[in-house]
């Protein structure tokens, strides 16, 4: 494994089809996929995000634990969750699937509109457009109102293109951006029917660690973003630290 | 209980030093101060909050299920871990004790400098500010280099007391904000030889609870703080949205 | 008095139903309402406001001069007129209802929403917004079209319940603030007609008030909110100063 | 009168210091600098500006009600007190001198210091740079520590210009803003010794009045810029309301 | 010549609109219009711009080197093309034509709205509204769909009147701003028929020359604004440093 | 050639550099650095990126015109000159080196500071870092006095280093970024010497450009990024639309 694609949810089936859609879209990467082996089976909340995280931060630890290899890790859930946290317990780099699309948006585009899933994420992408310093340049943040789980159908995906073709023309926006890892398979059919640009979060989280690496660049591991002071932890995750610092010494 | 003081992390010493802080100042009020079930024993970091968010959100809804009488919920720790996740879990308010302590500090000064424990505390502090709106009225963010755990002694008050004399008269603010829970005692004693208020969060926080009660406001429960989707949750936290959708049901 | 209540205006029967409302709502605080001595009969607009303040002044000067129990003063209008001004001449806390108002609203809501009288108060509130830090948070601004003198009939009440219900969904709002302070009657009736949480800001001052007694945080007295100089004033308010000096020499 | 300059204190000796310094620099114009009926000797924080308004805006309708060749009229008071106000009840022009300053040297230089007089004018500078959107221009405001009434000596002149030399240098700013019309007579020789533009707001105010008739262009006079309405007011500034709709209907 | 008013478009149709618009607007004025000798014969968008630049610096460098009377000039082109760079040639003051307008429209109106011709500079006048400052006043940016080379008709100007008088109302803007030179004959009919202060660029970058003129404002020549340095230029502009700095030798 | 490095100044040294940097940096890709054809020698400010760029698009449309297979374009001077008007001309991705610094530095470091050449340059720097949304996490920007022309030197390389410790220390960054093309060779010595992330901008853009060739994105070519209109361009430059448009034609 070289490139770990880490699913905070626990539904095996986004992390299936997070391995069928990059493996076949980057042939030539060692891609490795994992899923929370604790929280929820999906990601619709603040509630839901911060369940996930102490998995996510687990199978981060192993990915560089286990895989001396290991590049870096994109976080494949639009709302970035515990991307800061995970930065912190990371030594390669991490990016979150939101940042990573809304940055190369800005690349291809002077405005970018987001279609997420329900209207209860609505908020969380705009806390992140903010935090990523892009308020000037989102035209506007969209639900499709359809549930993450109920993505997978070619009705779901009917309309997700014609929501699309209209808020982009309504928000003067030149970039379309998908707000949720089970949206990846799309952007290729959607980017095609619209005639316009369309990010999938994952695959550019995953090209930017490419990116970084190419460039030999490590993250920074101080101020907010050195390993964790080893401390007690109680509770199921009481040994994550440890495992940690135990690294660092050996 | 009808106040609810969360200590999200796992130090015992902390709750106990909240108790006596709160009870000798507030006497009229019924609080209890609960002490996370999982998670490190202190909190000064990005990982140290996400490890430390399913335990306080276990005891936000616990709360709340045991105690009809509860009003409502501080997060006591400045970084105000997990406030928008608790925010979906609770149906009474919730308040962090930054936030508490930049919303009080600003109705009686223009201008508010924090100091809070270690430096890597302090990229955190800057990003709670600027997303509480309060960017142009923070005059400087300072660590006084003090461990969360070293805080209860002499010397360190006098050392913060030092430090926050020089630097409110160089960052020219009208207010200090304790940048930890556990300098909670010490407000009183450094407001009165600061000559300057000195706002700690966790008392603001608990009146915020009083004044939002008085005021006979609840929270919005809708959008990003409408209740977590009932879900399957995998691991050890995953009876808590069931005991919550359980409540709603009765 | 323990709670000193200013209505800017010269208008009594808006002092009469503060007085109403608020010892009705709270009637364990010693409130007193006064009347501004002088100025228009109700403030929508700048001028308004400016003809206001000294006379808002004198009854702040005049509060803390002849009750030596008062704890502090909420200015009664949503333009938070002579605001700074007030709080130069204040030795105790002085909150205006827009600010506390849009403090609270964001305790319990990602956004507010706010419903003014005339359509010429939009471009106050939008400033309040900015200079409060809440620009990110707020929704809309929108004019009821109702005069202040007229707001105290059922008609009125009527037409605001609509224009609410419609402007808290198109603004994916989670809050209302009640733009005026002849609304406060309303807050009750319509948070429970609207389901969502409706916040009077004069009540909410006042309780900002009482919370940051309970904290003992007495307003910094330097910089731009030190006592005015002493200095000669010629005309109507030229004893105004000479009152506020003379209680700092006795 | 065709250029009227409301100088908003009761200070004879600035209002001539001001007659002085504009007809020998403009003598071309047909200036009239008046004083403020009533309030402060001198403006130096928010009390001072909220006693001086209605002073300032009984000139202002006077100057419009007894000279029909009235062009506009200057706030000559670095904190530009009442200009909101000012401009609901007059028909012709209002600009504040320290809005004049800054929009003047921002069309001269990339980046302007402020130099005021006591500390406690600092905040409020602070506060109009954001409100005119120059916030990302400033270098920085510094006070010199002169009182309004000292400024007229040689030595203060000296200490200016001291000052001024390091700010700049420090701020690495492009121009020099005088924080105070007493300073009005200062910008030639400072702008000499320093080899810098320095940029007095009242000749700018004035300019900028010039400016705006030669184009043609009168204010808005709607939303919040439009004439008070016509209503009851209390006390010595009974008669401005009246007076003005009086001309209205004439 | 005292005034320049630098056309930075290669059509001498612009040019003579505005030798005749503003040679009538202001006959007391020794104006010269240039018409680059150099580039696209309109400008609407980034590259025709970037093709613009040289020709204009040529002709600001020109007219500072023949016309040692020259007070200043004016980029007639609402995009403001190359005015930074323009900056560092000149020695005397530039101003651009959107700068002019926008720093023009806040003086009179709280919020303006600007009307451009083809939606493809949409996003340019949305660049330079952030970079001057006035984002929070601008209340919207529209394109009329004409062709900078179709203005000259009625048809035009009827349409920009009625899509005006929408715009403003829907916008809740007190001032229009029109968006390109060759509008600025419109100017006054366009105010007449709305009743609202309509300013065009040109004349107010003109007069706000004038105004830096009489208050002996000469732009602060260090920084970025200092004289580019004189070094190897290859090309059809390789003179252009050398005369700029003979003109500094001699 | 796949990847074309625009070198937009005239210097064939800094081309030459780049060609040795970036070939060995990168052996696996097929790079062209062209040099412009006309401008100055070395860009240090306003008026000398605005000379360069007709020549930088010129060497962009020929990229294009003359290599089929182009997959997209850097431009190699920190000030991203006339970026907007590349990627307007260009059917391929355009990105500009301080563009490509800043994001990748924002992907490993919460903060950066910058070090650029003279001092003229630091506005410029402070610009960019406004326009790409990164104020809030650039730490510094900090000139080291070298004349572009005058880095290759040992000294510059010992001098830079120097001040980059401290720097970096003093902003509390985390990341440095070079703030010239010249400075590209130094990369991997400064990050190993000073033991932190260090970028260049002109790799970081040429591996962002091959990460938006791996995820398929091509650029909108809509609004302020559609292809110039085909108008009269007169002078050196007159056949550049004519050309763009005969590719679209054919």
């Amino acid at each position: 494994m070289n490139w770990h694609i880490a699913n905070p949810n626990t539904g095996q089936a986004m992390s299936d089809l997070l391995v069928t859609t990059l493996t076949h879209r980057f042939p030539a990467l060692d891609i490795e996929v994992t899923t929370s082996p604790c929280g929820p089976a999906s990601l619709e909340g603040h509630a839901d995000e911060a369940l996930a995280v102490p998995g996510l931060l687990t199978r981060i630890i192993e990915a560089e634990h286990h895989h001396p290899g290991c590049r870096g890790h994109v976080i494949a859930c639009f709302g970035d969750p515990g991307i800061a946290a995970a930065r912190e317990v990371a030594r390669r780099p991490v990016i979150g699937m939101a940042e990573a699309a809304m940055a190369s948006a800005r690349l291809i585009g002077e405005r970018f509109s987001i279609i997420t899933t329900l209207a209860r994420t609505v908020p969380l992408a705009r806390r992140l457009v903010r935090e990523y310093g892009h308020a000037q340049h989102c035209g506007g943040i969209h639900a499709s109102g359809i549930n993450v789980l109920d993505l997978d159908s070619d009705s779901a995906f009917q309309r997700v293109l014609e929501d699309s073709e209209q808020l982009l023309s309504a928000d003067q926006s030149d970039v379309l951006i998908l707000g949720c890892a089970g949206m990846a398979p799309w952007a290729p059919g959607l980017q095609e029917r619209l005639g316009r640009p369309v990010v999938d979060g994952v695959s550019a989280g995953l090209q930017l660690l490419v990116h970084l690496d190419q460039l030999d660049l490590s993250p920074a591991k101080q101020h907010d973003r050195a390993l964790p002071i080893d401390k007690p932890v109680i509770g199921p995750h009481s040994h994550l630290y440890a495992r940690l610092h135990e690294d660092t010494r050996s």
